[in-house]
């Protein structure tokens, strides 16, 4: 079917379009569905903000930021076409007359609006009052939310409890941005379409799972509010458990959004759960002191513009997560993530076991085993590494491992990487909730982390510190080198 | 170790040394040992034949040779170190004088003795009579024998009982130069150095086997020879059938030659035998005829030269093989091997089972099954399809085939390809029989295709003619459509 077969035209109404997000991702999205012929003729995208902008000066902005963002050259009958369906109403969240002149805009729209709310959470609770005053609420509308949701189960509760007065968990559409990315979306496809990994995919045939999100990156200039969150909650509790469930989860019984969300919950709730009794064992914080990337000296995490030197904010988190159920049973999944590692680079890597009994002995002492790894950033793409022999006589058996390697880029170098917000803001046009996040998914999310940094809260320890350009503290490298493992490299 | 270590000084006797197969293959194969310092330097080279060389015209065929089938460059040092190692022995395998003059040239050489019969096996029996003679057999020597071995069970048995009466088994070294391929000793280590291929390698995961040897040759001038064998004799009874049993066996208990070739041996043992009853339903034979191959018109086998416009030899063999074991119950190995087919390709396909279920039916109504081809040429190497997401939004879940890819020309660019004769005769000289054929082993394998050839005798049918140019008879595609299965193209 034709994804623009399902679409009705919609009012697409982002609050805070003046903003970070809006500028580098909503609006270039936006624009590359219209290039792609995906956006319903009669769709308009109303940006919403306190500033002071026109119909005119926003349309100027917005083309800034899509030369900007948009590495293309941009089309010019596209780019008109696009600019025509944008209209601004300067909104103060706080304020009725501003709802009540959006209505007034809205009143000769579509039926069908998706309110993108892209603010802080903490206004969430202000524009649901200020729309549902304006009478701008119906069961035909949506709303976008942006993860992380709140900063532990509790608050997170409230800001659900504000939206959920007004809109059903059927209108809610929660975005966790990973899960917009080709290689994950492709986890569905690897493990369901491929009788080989179907059949492989458990304690018997696993040994264990590294989840691995390195950023080189450091706080960008956003000390105080990066200080307020820390990595377990910026990239913890949303993507690396997103990905974990989506690797672990069972088969759904269909493709159907709830089918998928039930299962993810699933492995949510066998989480085994860390708290003070075992967080020393299982975890390990970090904390970037200065050091050097690609060369370059750069400050420590508590030497950053307005940082509080006092601060045991985690820049880094390494965790030995394990699953209680049937198929993952003694299969760890080690989860890490930091900012200022010594590059970007994220993957799933699936460990098989080695074999039982090792015929190649002689020339092989010890065996490595098959992986499979799943590229998500740079290079989109996943390797299986198998065992071969070396050809050549000079020695009969030598073994070495190879790797069956498939890049997207190459294999597609015709397709555009699809950016993850493209496809997002796509499904959420056609009204499919499967790659966004259920309020339940969220809680069972926070109820795990929370119970971590408690513990950490108590034991009264400092994050360890780490260079920043290497790949976190030594004690990250001995939670796994405990279990006889180690990282990928 | 290093393979020279285990190597003592031998004397390399070669009858028919003025042969095709010397000149193309063995010269050149021991010229390559050399090259890498893998013979022993006091090792000689006896070339025995009728024709009336001296030594110095033996080494100016031998180097004229080496230049014609050696792509590289000859290095004049080694060559130098090379020649000198060439004896030339002029003998009439019937005559007695011959071998005293051989026993005369041996008395001056080395305690081991690598007799190759590079001969029709007819003369095998005089030989080793003639060796015999001149008391030039010790439990020290070993004698290297060229597949296939006898025209049936019976012949086989005659020939081998002829060289048995003076070597015992442990001293023969029956080649079949298929398993001196890379790829083909790759599937021990592909097999059980590879958990994820061991798990899954049985009736439960696999669905069929397919191996082909297609040739794009016809009989190459040697018709009658040819017509007295067929490629039933001439690929399916040696080739195809080793290929199958590495394939099928069961895991060895350590990598000795006897190890293997017991396991090889219980594959050939529960061969389900094909007979008058069901001939027609496993096997298709075919004959070509005239047509196209790259362009070119070619003749059919009928009208080669020299050819009997009777025969029913076939030129191409299709079969249903059945492995009654508890692994491969229900798996049926789909063999093939043909002349004039349209190209020289040669591989192992491992069609792994469709998904029990298939979740997304909706985009992809049959969902293709995993699958691991091995090619054994042109371009040896190995190849997984798996399934994947094609990356783009139009629509959310499209899969698409992919191949992971190893190609062992790319992987390992820097590493001539080892011929299969150069590691076979280096085998030999260190003593190592893992990679030769046991006498029970040709036997049993004689016993199944005897079988066959009898049914097709009796029953008085003429191979089906397929074009030249095409990849065999229609009834070699209907034989496996049968199953609702198709060929590899």
């Amino acid at each position: 079917m034709n994804k623009l077969d399902c679409q009705s035209a919609s009012d697409i109404i982002i609050f805070g379009a003046a903003g970070d997000l809006s500028r580098r991702k909503l609006l270039p999205a936006l624009y590359q569905l219209e290039l792609s012929g995906l956006l319903h003729q009669d769709s308009r995208i109303i940006g919403v903000a306190r500033s002071d902008f026109d119909n005119n000066s926003f349309v100027e902005l917005a083309v800034k930021n899509l030369k900007t963002f948009i590495s293309e050259t941009l089309d010019e009958q596209v780019l008109a076409k696009f600019v025509a369906r944008l209209v601004y109403q300067k909104l103060d969240f706080s304020s009725t007359d501003g709802f009540k002149a959006l209505a007034k805009t809205l009143a000769q729209g579509n039926d069908t609006r998706v309110y993108y709310f892209s603010t802080p959470p903490a206004v969430y609770g202000a524009i649901c009052d200020g729309l549902d005053a304006a009478k701008l609420i119906t069961a035909n509308d949506r709303v976008v939310m942006e993860k992380p949701i709140g900063h532990c189960l509790e608050s997170s509760k409230v800001i659900n409890d504000q939206v959920s007065r007004f809109f059903n968990e059927s209108q809610i559409y929660r975005i966790d941005h990973y899960l917009g990315k080709e290689t994950v979306l492709n986890l569905l496809v690897l493990r369901f379409a491929n009788s080989l990994f179907t059949s492989n995919w458990d304690h018997n045939c696993i040994d264990h799972v590294q989840i691995t999100i390195a950023e080189s990156v450091g706080i960008e200039g956003r000390w105080g509010f990066y200080d307020d969150a820390g990595q377990m909650r910026d990239m913890m509790q949303n993507h690396l458990l997103q990905i974990l469930s989506l690797v672990a989860m069972e088969p759904p019984a269909d493709l159907s959004a709830d089918s998928i969300r039930d299962e993810k919950l699933k492995v949510l709730k066998a989480l085994r759960p860390i708290n003070r009794s075992n967080v020393k064992e299982k975890t390990v914080r970090g904390q970037y002191a200065d050091g050097f990337l690609k060369g370059h000296a750069v400050p420590g995490y508590l030497q950053e513009e307005g940082a509080n030197e006092n601060s045991k904010t985690e820049t880094f988190v390494a965790i030995k997560a394990e699953i209680d159920n049937w198929r993952w049973a003694g299969v760890p999944f080690y989860l890490r993530t930091g900012k200022r590692m010594a590059q970007k680079h994220s993957e799933i890597a699936i460990h098989f076991k080695e074999q039982p009994h090792n015929i190649f002995s002689d020339s092989y002492t010890e065996l490595p085993a098959n992986k499979l790894t799943i590229r998500l950033q740079p290079d989109e793409g996943m390797e299986l590494q198998v065992m071969n022999k070396i050809p050549g006589i000079a020695s009969q058996m030598n073994i070495q491992e190879n790797k069956l390697d498939l890049s997207f880029s190459k294999a597609y170098a015709d397709t555009r990487v699809v950016d993850a917000y493209e496809r997002l803001m796509l499904e959420v046009l056609n009204g499919n909730q499967s790659l966004f996040v259920r309020r339940d998914e969220v809680e069972q999310a926070w109820h795990w982390v929370d119970s971590i940094i408690e513990a950490w809260q108590t034991s009264n320890d400092k994050p360890k510190p780490y260079a920043a350009g290497s790949w976190g503290p030594v004690s990250s490298i001995s939670l796994i080198a405990r279990d006889d493992r180690q990282w990928d490299e």
